[in-house]
């Protein structure tokens, strides 16, 4: 028999078994780290909880950790199995955005729980961080940050930073913030001016002269643009009054964009909301897919019923229900690559609403050059298959009309989608989908109505 | 007549066409960030071509900064326009890492051109790095950074940050590098230690005692993992002689991970390789475009000579003709969302190829829950339209049946074409759609044949 090949899995459950946090510590901390996100959520759910639970007593920092190999929806889902006291303590020990984030995604009720059970400060941090929208500064920023009293020099500085360095492993370090008696940023010094500077320099003198700052309301699209255009790697953000309130750090918002590619990519493909994992529960996975699935049954009827009028058509010509679906699928295919390259311009910043009329010219074109060239290639298949060089035309024929409908929709309607303020990366296709099916059926049976009798007379 | 509101087009084009580069500079300098790729891809391309040359000629460094707007087959775009020698004096002024990206786009004869023309130094940097993958820390590491000989103390290496600071703004200066006399990297001393120390401390007293390194070929996937885990913003890379030649920013390879679900995003939408952009030549959108659509095209007939297997059945009940298309077209939506669910898996490191039966037993509950109430729900509808509850029987019976098989399909497809080194953003789609057409049609028809006795006498 072959020797039993190394099965993180089988390992982590004996250990979580065993109990021994340090040992489970221990194990984790050495697994190569694209495995762990797979083991942790591998092995049992009581394992997993009695996992964190272990963990939470003698590492809770570790535990917190881990979490972040998780996105949020999953870390919540970690967390609120645990007990409220237990859970506290890993939260506890997360960067104070994460915090934010996990605890937002779990029932109030849950929320308030492991609230309760925090430290006072980290809770009133993180509840005053719940009421910022997720896509903001206020809610991507962290409140570990350095700030000191604007008459302060160099010198007292590095001693503060000597002294508590320790604890200021997860602040944002690379640059400290210059406050007045109230909290009032007065400026940013990057860490790199403190080194280069004599010791008894005032921190006002080092003050960047070009102060970049945010608000806790400015959008992750505007603070993605910003970290475009500037090579600062994080910018303070203060709230209403002018006080510093936090950092955002540009690997945060980088994170957030990422992930909101990611779950662009499931609601293109028909998740609502784009957040569903296989974790989560049954039900709430089927009522969410039905959710999309229901509405579309409804357009594929509405597309079915213009097959309706022509049923006479169908009747005597069987065939016809051969490639009706033929050139609905080739045209709907090419107008999803229109959608498609319609999403990437918009996420890139380079198509508006007011450019409507430039993409339907780019796409027709496109279009007319691909419709003809599949036209004839599907002519001649039906030609040769069927022995009727005018089912050939008639499905041939069809492709580039159809395909320029196609292609034009699915260019256009991404961008009047989000002009009325519904999501393009859900609603695109279904609609673009529906529109083709329409366009197709009635093209391919107007035709094969016009040309009927040539139709029905065989050609041998 | 009202006021013309402000246009940033209008404006840069005459601001281009009066051909003073600072006027250029300051009006893009002020514009909103997000507003920059529009205002400068809306321009005429003449326009564009003459605005980088001003640019280029005394304001190279700022020419530079725009670049960093597109992503790298735009900028390639751009930069292909210009003559080799303007070209240049941008290039020059790029990141190490923007650098090798822009012209790794071009063809290689237009790269060379350019190459010849930089300055020599920048020219060598660009050409080593030209030959590493840009999925690797090799394509994405800057070579803007401090190193310094171990034995220097804190004082020189504060000296020489005062002394080239200026020199220093593009460089990693959060961490300096310490090497021997062989420029072997022998440690990393964050830069707030350097800071925290005395002046005479020797740099070598301050090296983290648990460094990371990586070399040039670790790739995108595993440094995305490392930065997950760590709280460094950037980590040193070395060469197969230990030799430091490099630093990668976890800003860097957030970026590639943003382009790259970008990117998947197109390919989902059947755009190969994922980079199109309707700024690119027309012959290349139409020949990509067609490349996806011709195998489909291929798909699509196979999935008609189903139809063509039972053409008797249709010729007796041609109202089927409407329902075949409702059929495929709701399972192939509740096929993509199978689809959509594992990729998104895939990417968050939640499942592998040897889950394919959790995944199976996951998709087929789903499935089997949303199957019956769709089916029960096109029951309805087509008994109740059609006047025929045994046509309602066919046609709401086939569902679960067929979305079982399809998000089966759709769940595992994504997991069987990674093992198989097949991209299944690309693959996915296709591959899936073509299943649920034939089980579709085929399990439709062969129902209906077997009711075929009651379906041709009417119900009234």
């Amino acid at each position: 028999m072959p020797t039993q090949p190394f099965d993180p899995v089988l390992e982590l459950s004996d250990l979580v078994d065993g109990g021994d946090a340090s040992a489970i510590a221990a194990f984790l901390h050495d697994l190569p780290p694209e495995e762990t996100p797979y083991t942790i959520s591998h092995i049992t759910e009581e394992r997993r909880t009695q996992m964190f639970s272990l963990l939470a007593e003698s590492e809770p920092e570790f535990a917190a950790d881990l979490m972040e190999h998780f996105d949020d929806a999953h870390a919540a889902d970690i967390v609120g199995d645990l007990e409220p006291e237990t859970a506290a303590a890993i939260v506890d020990e997360m960067d104070s955005d994460e915090q934010a984030d996990v605890l937002g995604e779990l029932p109030s009720e849950d929320a308030e729980a492991i609230l309760d059970e925090m430290s006072p400060e980290e809770a009133i941090d993180a509840r005053r961080r719940m009421r910022y929208d997720e896509d903001t500064a206020g809610g991507l920023m962290i409140t570990e940050y350095l700030a000191y009293s604007v008459d302060q020099t160099v010198e007292a500085v590095a001693d503060d930073l000597r002294e508590h360095g320790d604890e200021y492993g997860e602040y944002e370090v690379r640059y400290i913030y210059s406050v007045d008696a109230d909290h009032k940023l007065i400026g940013t010094v990057p860490m790199r001016r403190l080194v280069m500077s004599p010791r008894g320099t005032h921190v006002s003198k080092l003050i960047l002269s070009d102060p970049i700052v945010v608000t806790v309301d400015t959008h992750v699209d505007e603070l993605e643009d910003l970290f475009d255009r500037i090579d600062f790697s994080s910018v303070p953000v203060i709230d209403e009054a002018h006080k510093l309130v936090g950092v955002v750090q540009r690997h945060a918002v980088q994170e957030a964009r990422g992930e909101a590619a990611e779950e662009d990519l499931a609601k293109f493909g028909g998740i609502v909301r784009g957040e569903e994992l296989r974790s989560m529960p049954l039900a709430s996975r089927a009522g969410r897919r039905l959710s999309y699935l229901l509405p579309i049954s409804g357009l594929l009827m509405l597309s079915a019923s213009v097959i309706h009028l022509f049923i006479e058509t169908v009747e005597q010509v069987p065939v016809l229900a051969m490639f009706l679906p033929v050139v609905a699928g080739l045209c709907g295919s090419g107008g999803g690559q229109a959608v498609a390259v319609s999403m990437r311009e918009i996420s890139l910043g380079l198509i508006k609403p007011a450019d409507l009329i430039t993409v339907m010219g780019k796409e027709a074109a496109v279009a007319f050059i691909d419709g003809v060239i599949l036209g004839v290639v599907l002519f001649l298949i039906v030609w040769i298959w069927q022995g009727s060089p005018v089912m050939g035309l008639v499905v041939g024929g069809s492709v580039p009309l159809v395909l320029i409908t196609a292609k034009i929709t699915g260019g256009c309607v991404p961008l009047l989608l989000r002009k009325i303020g519904l999501d393009p990366a859900m609603a695109s296709g279904p609609v673009v989908t529906t529109v083709v099916d329409l366009v197709s059926f009635l093209v391919v049976l107007a035709l094969a109505t016009m040309m009927l009798a040539s139709l029905t007379t065989p050609t041998t």
